[in-house]
């Protein structure tokens, strides 16, 4: 074979896909497979997103949408965060993106560079190392179980090197589903500026939050260390449309377009006028948080009643479980033999670089996420058998 | 600023982009523009395409695609090269890609890096620089005006160092309409393999031809060297969806599924099925084909009748215009000042790397296309007598 770019090898399949792949050996068995490892919204999309944009599809041309997004849309993002946040943000600091992924891809692309070091708090959302490591730099995980699980400027700084580019953080997180204190979210940002630092902001889960409010790190006094991405898949379940947005500082997003541009000429113009009609018509969301945080709350107080630790989620759609005491077993062979025993199909801990935990995605009816922890439970006490 | 991809500033922004600027200005004037800028098809998207596209969305769950793309989709891009090119294609050998341009960037990324010199033939397509300069590598343009714009081994050769490492090749080309022939096809896969070059090769206009065949660089003896870059915004005018896909090897596929999945998940779901329709049931689009094909005639002609020389299109929505004996000044301002006076625009040929060209996007009833071009022969004319 004739050579590659060298740094794609250093790039495994991830465990997230090798668990799916053992999925399909137990799917239509005597005992029903509950799935729980992929984070994709069970909820359904808005119908008017959907009868809206149809409605454009019979009447519109479908063109070429504008570089960098159809105006109307990043107009309403901006209108957004001025309403939500307070902040001033203008349609020209806006890119719209093939979902969240691709805001993150071009971020990354437009700052890292070979060598650079990348900091990001322990557990990790597998997305980032891969587009860290085709840019030749290195993403360095930040163990922060003593705080929670919330990033703060004392532990950055013990990893901060002369190398150090960027921090990436991804508040409510995927998967531990910890949110940031505003005390927090500002000393790191201060931090930030003060030793010329990006902070690339993955607020995905932003609007899926708990009870809290959500600290956003895009805040007008540091507008030029900050690139926010965000994205309607998880918000309005539009995970299939490949719809989110970056923003960033006017002369950012001058860089950002370039490499935008020509990654993807844009976003589809079917999507975005789905992320249109969820911004002006869809926005209060409320009753879908409602339901993934009585989910979250049932199966943390079913884990907690059983004495078994869990990071009890403040947003975002999962739940970190932790292993500890549990088992000896890697969390790919527990994740597999509860797979085989129990037909329960979790992420295994390690995918997030955390070894001694399993994530569950909160995205099945209630009965059946009980259902699932009983087994789990189950599971666990018989291993304090054997 | 923080510091960015220094790359970044190596990257222009388009000249086909400063020629649009340029025409807001003389929009609504008494004499109407005749914008012939933008290479998007005028003919209306199949109304079938868009009539099953709602239909799939009204039942669908329209969530995360599978990875690379939807089988069915894959197959039957598969089949099509089967049946068309007695071609061996499974749909393990196809990603599906948010259009062409997200193809070639992940080819680009793929396989070239740092110091790696790619070989393109003259007029080349804009979008390719870009992409190359960002991998921090080199854009060998070469000319081929000897060879009537075709590209031939012999050329090939003169610019051959040791540090090339792919040719992209484009044909039928944007801008010129040149196709090229199964000879020097044949040479160039030839030459590729026993020189360990990747050939990338844009074939987004495969589907507009005019009378002769399209001769696919994607052949089953040259798999290993060959990655092949193809969508539906041409031959379907599905601009605005975002769909293409790219076919390579299956170890290749292997690669460029890494970078193809962290940069953008998938194409939007929506648009994979968009493309699914054009396949199996839009797959004659000869009666558009025979509309671009009058209007190439009918402008070549009234061109080669006022004695000014174009390379003759043999495929895609261009023609190319010398400018050679016509005006000294540089193809930029020789568009604007067309612009200016005919309120006709054109892309000036230095987008093309071709300063004494300009192109003229055949996406106009054909009356209007004369229109511009008597315009534009006014134009030379008056030129002439001054």
């Amino acid at each position: 074979m004739l050579k590659v770019n060298p740094n794609l090898d250093k790039i495994e399949i991830s465990v997230i896909r090798k668990i799916a792949e053992a999925c399909k050996e137990y799917e239509g068995g005597e005992k029903t497979l509950i799935n729980l490892t992929i984070g994709e919204p069970d909820l359904p999309q808005p119908k008017k997103i959907i009868d809206e944009t149809i409605e454009y599809m019979q009447s519109a041309k479908l063109g070429y949408p504008q570089l960098g997004g159809m105006i109307e849309l990043r107009e309403e993002i901006g209108k957004y965060y001025r309403e939500k946040y307070g902040l001033s943000i203008e349609a020209d600091e806006i890119i719209v993106t093939v979902g969240s992924t691709e805001g993150l891809s071009t971020a990354i692309k437009t700052i890292i560079l070979p060598g650079d070091e990348v900091l990001t708090p322990l557990p990790v959302y597998p997305g980032y190392e891969p587009l860290i490591t085709l840019a030749g730099a290195k993403l360095v995980k930040i163990d922060t179980s003593n705080d929670n699980f919330e990033l703060t400027v004392e532990t950055l700084k013990k990893y901060m090197t002369p190398k150090t580019k960027a921090i990436i953080v991804n508040y409510p997180s995927n998967p531990s589903g910890v949110i940031i204190s505003k005390e927090n979210r500002d000393d790191i940002l201060r931090f930030a500026k003060e030793n010329h630092l990006y902070i690339i902001s993955d607020e995905v889960y932003s609007e899926i939050i708990f009870g809290e409010e959500h600290n956003s790190f895009l805040q007008d006094e540091y507008r030029e260390n900050v690139i926010l991405i965000n994205g309607f898949s998880k918000s309005h379940s539009l995970t299939g449309w490949r719809i989110g947005y970056v923003i960033a500082s006017k002369k950012m997003r001058g860089y950002l377009i370039k490499v935008h541009q020509y990654a993807v000429t844009s976003a589809s113009a079917i999507s975005q006028k789905g992320a249109l009609t969820a911004l002006k018509e869809c926005k209060d969301i409320s009753s879908q948080v409602e339901i993934y945080k009585k989910r979250a709350e049932s199966v943390y107080k079913k884990l907690k009643d059983a004495n078994i630790f869990a990071i009890e989620p403040k947003g975002a759609i999962y739940i970190f479980i932790s292993l500890e005491g549990i088992t000896n077993l890697t969390s790919l062979d527990f994740a597999k033999k509860l797979l085989e025993e129990e037909r329960v199909a979790v992420v295994p801990g390690i995918a997030f670089g955390m070894d001694n935990y399993i994530r569950i995605s909160l995205v099945k009816d209630e009965d059946i996420l009980n259902e699932a922890i009983d087994r789990f439970i189950n599971f666990v006490n018989k291993k304090d058998r054997e």
